[in-house]
């Protein structure tokens, strides 16, 4: 799973600078970085008369333009996503997600803070904050790290969420719905299916596996 | 696996419009609809100066934008993704994919032709043809609808495409690669899983199961 953080901070505090600064850096490292902003106001990504803003008018659910250097999706929703829905239902390929607030979701979050703006954090490590990014020291049980230490930033993001990242790890949903799995459940689930695929012709040595399994199985009834 | 039908004809044969059509006829019958459309040009889906721009902009991989309402990824490919990327990559959520040209993909096609601006057909039933959309009747082998019957090719559309999904899939991916399987092999895939899965609580009756499996497993050496 994508691991993902959240830049919080209080109106003014310099969240979308501190994208800024640190996206190039963890770039520069090799990883590949998503970010999801939230806009209440709404957007428009499409403009008027074009065929894919024509799809769109007539109805469909979710349109998609591609380019040989990029591609856009536009799609509906019924409520504002989580951050662990956005991650599941839109993004794919990348080593991990910076969202720009969200400072009510429950993923780990850096808060910015600079003296001149405001007076006390936002978050507490309760909220799980795990970094600060600021001007000032706090001992609150995270680390503090300067307003232009990237490097230091992006070591720590590197360490606790990227590199540990390497291990196994196993997702399973039924019926779209995430089951919480024991390390027991986890082990055996993982040893027999990799022992299954493993015995198919040319996946010897499986590493990621993925596998749907869709509709509807008959089961018998009990009487 | 959401199916996906290409949508074809010549320049200036009515493909957007079939489109602005046909999504509402489907809609109406209770599909998710996503289309797909290229864009040789590129595109500009988002403004200058916003703060998504800006993530953009200093080398985010993908950029996500969430409202209430609706939502818009951007990402970066390395080259044109073919259909099945795109279905892979990006769309979710969703019963059909409908593209608007992409005559040179594998995937099934609808052909729309009106003579007063053609002669001759883009398609043949080598090129995947399924189905014709015309003001003129074609012996090709495949059926062919008139230009306002949409549900006609809707009910065609959902007899091959949509009802027939109703039973049982099975894919499998190892490293990335889609895994083609036997009858045997889907089967066997099938009830195993299902029969773990099914232990576990709260997934008694598990339907849709999708599980992914990340990172190495430490191999024995064969000597």
């Amino acid at each position: 799973m994508i691991p993902i953080i959240s830049v919080v901070g209080k109106s003014d505090s310099g969240k979308t600078t501190l994208i800024e600064k640190l996206v190039p850096e963890l770039t520069r490292r090799g990883y590949r970085i998503a970010t999801v902003k939230h806009d209440v106001h709404g957007f428009e990504v499409d403009r008027e008369g074009k065929d894919s803003w024509r799809h769109k008018k007539a109805g469909a659910h979710t349109v998609v333009i591609s380019s040989p250097k990029k591609a856009a999706l536009i799609r509906d929703v019924e409520r504002d996503l989580n951050l662990g829905e956005i991650r599941d239902k839109m993004i794919r390929d990348v080593d991990l997600i910076l969202s720009e607030g969200y400072k009510r979701d429950v993923q780990p979050k850096i808060e910015i803070f600079r003296k001149e703006k405001h007076q006390e954090l936002l978050c507490t490590k309760e909220d799980n904050l795990i970094a600060i990014v600021s001007d000032q020291i706090f001992n609150v049980g995270v680390p503090c790290f300067d307003l232009e230490d990237m490097k230091g930033l992006s070591s720590f993001i590197e360490k606790e969420f990227l590199k540990s990242r390497e291990g196994k790890e196993v997702s399973l949903k039924v019926n779209g719905k995430p089951i919480p799995l024991s390390p027991f459940v986890k082990d055996f689930l993982t040893k027999t299916i990799r022992g299954m695929v493993s015995a198919l012709k040319g996946c010897e040595r499986p590493e990621d596996i993925e596998i749907r399994i869709e509709g509807e199985e008959e089961y018998e009834r009990v009487a």
